[in-house]
């Protein structure tokens, strides 16, 4: 079965707003069992709209469009979508009912003057819309399905929940899959050198893909028809081992909280560099608030010495970026936010504030816990907001390494 | 001039990783006076790629390849290009040049085993990749141009913004653009009946586009191949001002900045449900420091007490999700951070802790300011993350709001 997504609109194109329901799509799909195969970003002009159906319709079984169905005069997938397949726009009963329920939850009239939502290409059905209020549109062919929905985030999701499920997917073959995510090694050593055997008995049954610098290292991703979960023990068994911090599909966060959590640790964050992205980072896992309790985002020198009691010697003599300042911010976050490890971070984000001892890209990270405390300065390479990741990926892989331990 | 994007890898359809290029691409190339006029998301799959490039060469002029040119298996663009044009892989010099200079830079031996980065198609020349390993490819038709670049994004960024300059594109016509950003009004209303008569005046010159939800709101794109620069009085002039908070094409966060070191305001948190979020976003701003000096994120009472001194009675009496409390921890990051401005959220991101008097999507905004301060409970719908972002544009809007009366 061939997916795949047709995403309209010129704000996508144009990068005025980034697209994220392709990528939930794709997951989505996956957790039943199938997937997306491919997807197309363009602009809302009819010529384009109907080129890209037409190599749709030849090509793909499910063809879920996003975007162009609101009520202005830019949104012309209705439109488009009756030309191309030579219906009537007409006024459909289901759709009316849709909209004039959806005004009443709103508590706002609706007159059909205000939009035309009611009014879609005949032998279309329309699709309710849980959250907004433009109902989506649905139309099967012998050889294909099209599901047209709303391109915001929260209406394309919620419509598509109920639009395709299970009982409506035919032909489902789910794929077992083993994520292993590694740090500090390049994706050609691992292919050429570390894990040439271990590959070479895997390939015959499974696909092994691999995507470089999630979470500042490379992930490899196994694929297979037939369950592969012994392979877990081969990979810790192989060279690879030393290089690997999570078997699984959990984020570096989530992995963080849930050991956190199941060890009873407290954490805790002094941010100057990060600016609060840590925090951010971790406070994105649903249930953070058992093991993670805050963060002192110190962006200023005086936030520094007064609540985090870094020592204005400290500072004059090493700088707010250096190790010693790191540490010390770590350890004002220890005793302030009384946690059990506390992580502090200090750099230069850039693009200003770099010196030739120590460019963009420069961080201290220090840590400290009860028994122990430590401290270094790395250099990393990027622009403002890569550099903010790529410290926040740092700091992050510093603090799993010690709860790791405990 | 047909501009395009094709993305290959199965990373981002299979919604692992998420595309970052394509949106950068857009803004680039508009930067440079033209546009991006479709991107394809397909998977390393030679049959799919192919299909795309005989498309794609078909209709477009310039043809810019993502991803697939790295060392490993998966990594088939190079070779399906050079099947789809029936070339050769050749040993080329420049390019085993390139490599053998970029091993140097990161101190490690080449040896031709390493990677077949300095085989390419016959016919193609290599393009230098200032910060990764992989050259891209360069090869030139008759009817069009195709550059091929690493998908990583510093690598393919950087390459880009060598390889596509000013002086290579040809036919460029700059385009007048106006950006008019909204709030608190639905698309529909500034289409139908706030902005008809406007618009009517605009559209025989220039292309209206929406973009709704941008923090929060409306945005209104305006383009014009004439300056239109004399519209920005006649936005201010009409029944839409109320709903204006910003005419230009500034993030909230990057207004938020500009305005209140323009004013030489300082500005502090303090974050529970928005956990560090709105301070990573107001540092993602370069020069940020100038006027934002930090944030205490309290996720746990004991913070919220102990360093932001809300009253244990207020805790007790109003919850940490109150108006009470929003209020308390604004004037706790006011004392202490020693700003003029200070914001306080608390509030409930899921998806779980909601209740029926407080549901999911409540928080609490609370601002406090040397003369006033102010307090106010709002109801946002929305998922985990989806909500940590609303409340941070409500937050970020009520600070914007004072900032503007200072």
């Amino acid at each position: 079965m061939q997916i795949e997504l047709i995403i309209i609109g010129n704000e996508i194109l144009s990068g005025d707003t980034r697209d994220t329901n392709g990528s939930w799509l794709s997951k989505y799909l996956e957790n039943l069992g199938t997937q997306l195969d491919q997807i197309s970003i363009i602009p809302d002009q009819r010529k384009c709209i109907l080129s890209t159906l037409s190599q749709a319709t030849h090509r793909s079984h499910l063809i879920i469009i996003s975007g162009g169905l609101g009520p202005t005069d830019d949104d012309i997938t209705k439109k488009t979508l009756a030309d191309f397949f030579q219906k009537d726009l007409k006024i459909n009963k289901a759709a009316q009912e849709m909209v004039i329920s959806h005004y009443k939850r709103i508590n706002r009239p609706w007159i059909p003057q205000h939009n035309h939502y009611h009014i879609i290409p005949e032998d279309f059905e329309p699709l309710p819309n849980p959250v907004g209020l433009a109902p989506g549109l649905f139309f099967q062919a012998d050889s294909f399905v099209i599901v047209a929905a709303p391109g915001v985030p929260l209406e394309f999701q919620s419509m598509i929940k109920e639009a395709i499920t299970p009982k409506n997917l035919i032909d489902i073959h789910p794929m077992h899959q083993l994520q292993i995510r590694t740090k500090n090694i390049a994706e050609e050593l691992i292919f050429n050198e570390v894990s040439v055997d271990l590959f070479k008995k895997i390939r015959p049954f499974a696909e092994i893909c691999s995507y470089p610098r999630s979470y500042g290292g490379v992930d490899l991703v196994i694929k297979s028809k037939q369950d592969i979960e012994e392979l877990k023990e081969d990979f810790l068994n192989s060279p690879l081992r030393p290089y690997i911090w999570h078997i699984g599909n959990l984020s570096l966060p989530e992995l963080i909280i849930q050991m956190a959590t199941e060890k009873k640790i407290k954490l805790g964050l002094a941010e100057s560099c990060t600016g609060g992205l840590i925090s951010s980072m971790l406070t994105d896992v649903s249930g953070s608030s058992a093991c993670y309790m805050g963060s002192i985002v110190a962006y200023s020198y005086e936030i520094k010495m007064e609540i985090l009691k870094v020592k204005k010697e400290t500072l004059d003599r090493y700088g707010a970026v250096s190790k010693e300042t790191a540490l010390e911010m770590a350890q004002g976050a220890f005793n302030q936010l009384k946690v059990d490890i506390a992580i502090g971070t200090t750099g230069i984000a850039g693009p200003l504030g770099g010196t030739h001892e120590k460019p963009v890209g420069t961080i201290g990270i220090g840590l400290c816990t009860k028994n122990f405390s430590k401290s270094d300065l790395f250099i990393f390479r990027g622009d403002r907001l890569g550099l903010k990741k790529r410290f926040s990926h740092a700091a992050l892989h510093e603090l799993l390494e010690v709860i790791k331990t405990i």
